[in-house]
């Protein structure tokens, strides 16, 4: 009835809404921009049923944003990482993410340029710089003054200053 | 069970998903930019009910992002437009649209600055000028030799170049 696909718009934001568009996916993606890589990090940041993260992982491999790899330190585990189509999908995270910072609520995160620690203006540029960092070159800290909402195990090794798409060791 | 407001993720990217993240929405404020302003306009351009439709108008209403009044020409019919909030997810849109682009398919339109007619880079940038135009200054037209997909009275009227935010008239 609903049609998952959009198959009559014939629009690229249509066929990026068939990849990102589905509940939690957005914030799957988030987290993996924030170095999260393992099932278990993922499950302990997101409020969503293990299904549901499983299905949604496997959807983001499928679709070509995420890749799955054995890891080294977990037998018979995985981990996820950006491929490079994930990594382009930074420029719309960011842009949502400063949406909502300026119309909803303050963002419980700044984002600074790694090479002189500026924190970036809403569109992504460097205001020191004049340049829009790559995503990995942007250092995120939790915002000053915020209060801890989460104490899982990614929300607290995100206390401390953290490059993108650096992993996290969470586990 | 799944919560549709991701209520524990302290992050505005949560907080946008909450507003943009259901099915359909972003996809009716893709036709806001473009200048659709009535109800059946934008069920003629999208293929979805009309109960879902104006389920997704009134939620947009309600959360800010369209703003609702009488429509002068039609008794009892309305005219939804795009609020400031509204209009500053032209970023986000722009980024999806531009991803879709690069890794999905190529867009059925492009995108040009109104003042000196150059097609914008895929980050929104005018390559001449250099700036990034605000939305209201960007053309969009169809993309040359791409088939016409859809004849519906939004679609014909887009086969001209039109202005951003410019109101349709295509009933």
């Amino acid at each position: 009835m609903l049609g998952k696909d959009y198959e009559r718009q014939d629009c690229s934001l249509a066929r990026a809404l068939e990849v990102i568009g589905e509940r939690w996916t957005l914030l799957i993606v988030r987290d993996a921009f924030y170095g999260v890589r393992r099932f278990n990090d993922f499950h302990a940041h997101l409020d969503l049923p293990k299904a549901v993260l499983s299905a949604r992982l496997s959807g983001l491999v499928e679709n070509g944003i995420l890749a799955r790899k054995p890891d080294p330190e977990h037998r018979g585990r995985h981990l996820y990482e950006l491929t490079s189509a994930g990594r382009d999908l930074w420029p719309a995270v960011r842009a949502l993410l400063a949406w909502g910072d300026q119309h909803r609520y303050p963002n419980s995160r700044v984002f600074k340029h790694v090479s002189c620690g500026t924190e970036l203006t809403a569109d992504g540029r460097c205001p020191r710089c004049g340049e829009t960092p790559p995503v990995g070159d942007i250092l995120t800290e939790p915002r000053r003054g915020r209060a801890r909402l989460r104490d899982d195990s990614v929300a607290i090794a995100l206390r401390k200053p953290h490059r993108l798409l650096e992993p996290i060791e969470a586990h």
